[in-house]
């Protein structure tokens, strides 16, 4: 067996897991660090071990694009390619497809688009994402779905579903006949958007096919928060007890939390790498602006107490300076602290199932921090540094 | 005496040095990074060490306007604020003054411009560089200048050299009268132009006042390579032997080697972390477009046989992916290895200087070295990331 609850709250659906792959062992719950274009943005595969990353996820879709199968293919994987040789899940590319390219047809066979790139004419299908995902060495492969946007009519989602269905047979059929000694495993998608019923019916069809893993779909951060619990809500009580669940693409840190709460093991999200990007860190008490004057001369670091690299040497007033300035190290001091905080995050989480005081945790955690609400989307589907 | 000279060549005018400052020793001929606005660009102080910086630059001009001195002076000094515990070099803003704001008046008591952040009136006299410089808490103190535009007609660069004269002159009584314990190293700037008397003249004249250590000014990068050379040779020898010569803003390597064989101890230069942020690494063998698609599969590092840590960790093939997709990681890997290369060439022209080879190794790297002509000047008067 790949996977393995080790314990399970007794208030809450949460577990404490372990998830065996290729490149190594992930111990659940657990956050993949976004590595879009095969690197996780501004940092280095060392720094992403010390911050405690033990998965972290690449996108199949830019990487199909740029720099392409074959420089991939010749530098031995995209392991070998960015010198991380621990698990990496890649996604099916679905969902940039249908967000990011000019999307022409989608068929039975597949989806024909444009590349965000430079325009040219690309296809992807079931089968084409299988193979792009083994040449790229993935440990966790993730089925190729439509990604309805949010919210789409009942009709639209059903025939959607329909077709989802019909892809995630034939990954699992491709998956059959090709794996063989590296063995990755491969994840279905449960769509449905906001109908109870589709997301029941999504999620008994892809169990019935045996996956060894069920991600959550169609849902991002930019979305209503009981929209996304909804959606979790209405897919966990049809997901076989051991086989590792995956939430795609969310959230904050409290989403976080209450996720775990309803039973989901896998994370990934952009929001840690991007954020920095703009000047705002995470904390226990919610996010900081740093372009704010109150750090104008704030000694203290970003969160006090806080063990990552960034906090243990450099100030507030420092970071805000850089900020301010446009200085690359800036965005990189955030990125470490945001990405320890995420991972830490998860750490804790499983400190607390281990001790059986998940529950106390959760309360107090969520308590504690401000609420923050995106505006926009935040899944990744960003091509700019 | 803070500087001594361990050894001179008998061939050239080099010599192998020691400076020492309030925050340590520097070992000449010495390569100093530029961190412009309180961090060299995309690099932690760490990193800096690991590269083997000795001393790094700070530019008041950029400081005094951002995050501004009452900021630093709360943080500790610009050590504690950027996290940096050895020795600092600080310009005079003087340069900068005159190439990146829009310059207002120059008078015999200063100078007045606008900010180029915001357009805010701002006023720099000697005496005030000269407090600034001590409030960052610099360990070499630059004299506040005139830097004409390169060329100058003789009359104006007469005029302009004797208000700069004047100006040294304040500076160092005003270093004199208030410099106290930590008692910053004063370096006095040589001008002239391209004119042999002027600086003839401008370097007799600072060495009659008894400065720190003299620094060759009015050059950048962008000029032909033999106006350089000239501004130097006219310059170094009414130098006297016993104290450091810096040459500001300069050079490519091969240049570095040319000027250390013409008796200059001290450099910095803008190339290696502004060329890595274009996708320009630095080899023995000249520079490297990186952006190139030659490298599209290279699976060797930038320079084979490089101890740096991008050369032992990461492939062409992959930098310049990261170069073309507009990732940070790209220009971070192949910044440290530029900074490697430069900081490394003064560490072989150390060693070569102690063993008395310096001939043959000036001889053997610039005749390797494929010369590299930036087109515009690449002195630090960047304010973009």
């Amino acid at each position: 067996m790949h996977f393995e609850v080790l314990s399970t709250d007794i208030i809450s659906r949460a577990r404490r897991g372990r998830l065996t792959t290729a490149h190594g062992v992930i111990e659940t719950p657990v956050f993949m660090p976004v590595g879009t274009q095969g690197t996780v943005k501004a940092t280095t595969p060392s720094e992403l071990l010390e911050v405690g990353a033990q998965v972290i996820l690449g996108n199949t879709y830019h990487l199909f694009l740029r720099p392409g199968l074959e420089v991939i293919q010749h530098c031995g994987g995209l392991h070998k390619f960015m010198g991380w040789d621990r698990p990496i899940l890649t996604d099916s590319g679905g969902f940039q497809v249908f967000s990011l390219s000019k999307l022409r047809r989608i068929t039975e066979e597949g989806v024909h688009f444009n590349s965000h790139i430079d325009g040219a004419p690309c296809f992807l299908s079931p089968e084409l994402s299988m193979q792009v995902q083994q040449t790229l060495g993935s440990d966790i492969v993730m089925a190729f779905d439509e990604c309805p946007p949010y919210p789409s009519e009942y009709e639209y989602t059903a025939t959607s579903l329909e077709r989802t269905l019909r892809w995630a047979y034939r990954c699992r059929a491709w998956g059959e006949k090709r794996r063989n000694g590296t063995h990755p495993l491969l994840f279905a998608i449960v769509q449905g958007g906001i109908y109870h019923d589709l997301r029941e019916k999504s999620a008994r069809e892809l169990v019935s096919l045996d996956f060894d893993g069920y991600a959550v779909g169609g849902v991002s951060v930019g979305e209503p928060e009981p929209e996304m619990m909804r959606a979790i809500d209405n897919s966990e009580p049809f997901l076989p007890q051991d086989k590792p669940r995956y939430a795609m693409g969310l959230g904050t840190p409290p989403q976080l939390v209450e996720m775990v709460a309803r039973g989901i093991d896998m994370f990934d999200c952009v929001l840690p790498t991007r954020l920095a990007r703009n000047g705002t860190a995470f904390t226990a008490t919610g996010t900081m602006n740093l372009k704010n004057a109150t750090y104008r001369t704030d000694l203290r670091p970003i969160e006090e107490g806080c063990s990552c690299s960034t906090c243990r040497s450099f100030a507030r007033a420092y970071i805000r300076h850089l900020v301010k300035a446009e200085e690359i190290l800036g965005l990189r001091l955030i990125t470490i602290h945001n990405l320890h905080f995420y991972l830490n995050l998860t750490k804790q989480i499983r400190a607390a199932l281990e001790a059986g005081t998940f529950a106390r945790f959760r309360e107090h955690f969520v308590a504690n921090y401000v609420r923050y609400e995106p505006q926009v989307s935040e899944r990744e589907s960003e091509v700019e540094p």
